[in-house]
């Protein structure tokens, strides 16, 4: 070994590297060298020339190595209530859900249905979601336990009946802020359920907060037609304009769904470099409607794509709701080369960093940038042949083919083998609370 | 053990059996027994009692078990055209795909990309599948060796410049029809691409056919305006009416796409009982439209589920199709109640075989029907909880979930082990001819 040859922690050798840097460089027979976390190289394997010695090497041949995707928006413990409810209007959804909500939902509950959310979401090659829901402490110990970066921060609302859950307390919020703001794998936000389920004191008070600290913030936007007769009502104005005049709009803004959007909205978010979460398949079963996402994108919008929580979706599969936004926006344009794989793709990994305030630390396989990668098998029987990287992640992946997932550098499955949460055991946890469940 | 108890060949024990009978029932706790490929007996496990000696006893705890999925549309040779040509125009679209299949496709490379379409398939699921393509021998006698169902048929066309390739000698076709009318797994049909890609004499000679020989007719029809345009040209009529005025619609007769139907059409294709076959990924990959299947299915019409080729889809996988079907219609009508996940897996397996003319054989697990049938793993992270199998099998299933398929009775794939077709082979054979297209 070369006395010069740096130390490293591991280097993932031979696969094809798709970066999705800015020029987009994909390197083939490449290798990407990992310490403390970090990704300290990225290029040709032949040209690594014995520059480093690594503590693992991780042989990568016939594989694609990606950034891990990120998931903009969810609520994890709502995995727990996967297919309860299907198939009706959003008024007997949310009657069942709350009501199922209010009898289960605990500290303990949130953390069961935040595991197994984090097992499916690593198992599909997602690295990094956003949450929002009760007990958020609970769920960002959860994620930061599992090795899983989060973004995460207290929700308000005003939601009649949910007094007790939905954590009003300034106090809790602020100790939230104060013990996160600088622990690895965790990054903080502050959210806001929607303008219709909030009310003029909880949006100032939030936007204080955002202010103040320079944080992310979420909210629910736009989702529905009822959601924006609500907001009428309310307000006197649409979801955008409300947050536009609380000062809630910005590049520290990702608004969920966006489904109902007039022009000069758009216009208005792209001016302000405000993030949307698009989550197709949430929009499509609930009947919400289809956020006009090619028409964002071309007026400059940032769009990261979100799964919404499996109790409307049923599943926390990116690539499956990747491979939804490129067709449905197709079908109802008419154009098919709207959204193509590659930009599809970037909104899975780099624009959603963005639209999550991660660009400078995730979203690409770049010098300095966190190692937070998925490995795929381009083996599968579903990804040959190949003769276009983006077109195979877009339209042909499945969450099968993903084959190793790590976050930070450290490995969370290998060879689909789960390393940092125990499945069967969560499994179980979950099929305990189900039998709860099926009493209500 | 009793003297009196049959000897059978197979018992699957212990599932959960979704039987997709005329009533629907789910027995837990289920056998099905299997004998000379048929099944002949279902019900509950506790009920065998000693009745029956199997062979092979497998044990399906924890697993669901459902009739094999029935693939009514597709050209599976066109995996290997997998991702060649994404997000352009139609134009340019069949420029290409037409451009390299002049060039590409032989008997030998149909068989090859048969081999892989059936392969992906399989490990999706799907038991049975129609195909429409040059070379349709070498096509069945693959899907036959391979021990897989198919329903294929001379395909009749007049494209310029590919007189060579789409098979317009009759007497090939007699051939077939007279070889293959008793073989089993495989149903005889004859077929015709579309009205624009044909002429007269061909929709007249195929009619004959059709009715000399009490056939399943298969068709392109009202895939896209430019269809319509072409038609309207060529006949003067829309493409329904010029299928209609060659006495072409009836139960005997399956639509492939229907993008385009008026109610008038929609109406008359339920009066004659002509089934379609919906193919969502392909329509919207190309922004052909969405077909009106909510309305459809209220007119009574009977509608399968089609993946069409890889080279619009990109992938062969029917539970992502069912349920891109179900969530297209929820957002396009407003009404999330349409198309449940219930009768979208009808769709899926006894519409299917109904839009096949083989309701009678296959679609559900019934005492005589054949022995095509699919264990899906529901202890499966994405699969847990689970309140409701329709739910979970339309919504939240992924390909890796099912893990043993047969047909007539075999296993063609166990513990996700393929037994009929040698994967590698398959797959390395598909690499040299992705190297020649690269070349083209």
């Amino acid at each position: 070994m070369d006395g010069s040859a740096k130390p490293v922690d591991m280097i993932l050798f031979r696969g094809t590297v798709i970066t999705m840097n800015q020029s987009r460089d994909i390197f083939q027979n490449a290798a990407v060298v990992i310490n403390a976390g970090k990704i300290d190289w990225v290029g040709n394997a032949n040209d690594l020339d014995g520059k480093y010695t690594a503590k693992e090497i991780i042989d990568c041949s016939g594989k694609v190595v990606i950034p891990g995707l990120i998931n903009v928006h969810g609520h994890w413990a709502m995995t727990l209530f996967r297919g309860l409810v299907d198939d009706c209007t959003l008024e007997n959804w949310l009657a069942k859900i709350w009501k199922v909500e209010a009898e289960i939902i605990s500290p303990e509950t949130v953390v069961v249905g935040a595991q197994l959310g984090i097992l499916e979401m690593i198992k599909s090659g997602t690295t990094c979601a956003a949450d929002m829901y009760w007990y958020y402490p609970e769920t960002t110990e959860t994620a930061r336990t599992a090795g899983f970066r989060i973004v995460n921060g207290p929700s308000f609302a005003d939601i009649q009946g949910f007094e007790e859950y939905w954590n009003t307390n300034d106090q809790i919020a602020v100790d939230y802020l104060d013990t996160y703001q600088d622990v690895p794998l965790v990054h903080c936000c502050i959210q806001a359920h929607s303008a219709y389920t909030t009310n003029p004191s909880i949006l100032e008070s939030v936007a204080k907060i955002y202010h103040d600290r320079n944080l992310l913030f979420i909210t629910h936007a736009s989702e529905s037609k009822g959601e924006l007769e609500l907001v009428q009502l309310k307000y006197d104005q649409r979801p955008i304009e409300v947050l536009d005049s609380f000062g809630l709009l910005g590049s520290r803004t990702l608004l969920a769904h966006c489904v109902h959007l007039s022009d000069e909205e758009i216009a208005r978010l792209a001016e302000t470099n405000t993030s949307v979460a698009h989550c197709p398949s949430s929009n499509l079963k609930l009947s919400s409607g289809i956020a006009r996402v090619s028409d964002m994108v071309k007026q400059g919008v940032n769009v990261g794509v979100g799964t919404d929580g499996a109790a409307s979706n049923n599943d926390l599969d990116l690539f499956h709701e990747a491979q939804l936004a490129a067709l449905v926006q197709k079908g109802v344009t008419g154009d098919p080369r709207v959204l193509p794989a590659e930009k599809v793709f970037s909104m899975l990994t780099i624009d959603g960093a963005q639209a999550l305030g991660l660009s400078d630390c995730i979203g690409s396989i770049e010098k300095g940038k966190m190692a937070d990668i998925a490995i795929i098998d381009f083996d599968a029987a579903n990804l040959v042949p190949c003769y276009d990287y983006y077109s195979h992640l877009i339209y042909a992946t499945s969450p099968a083919d993903v084959s190793d997932v790590m976050v930070h550098g450290r490995m969370l499955m290998k060879a689909r083998r789960m390393l940092t949460l125990n499945e069967d055991k969560v499994k179980a946890k979950v099929k305990e609370i189900e039998y709860q469940v099926r009493k209500i």
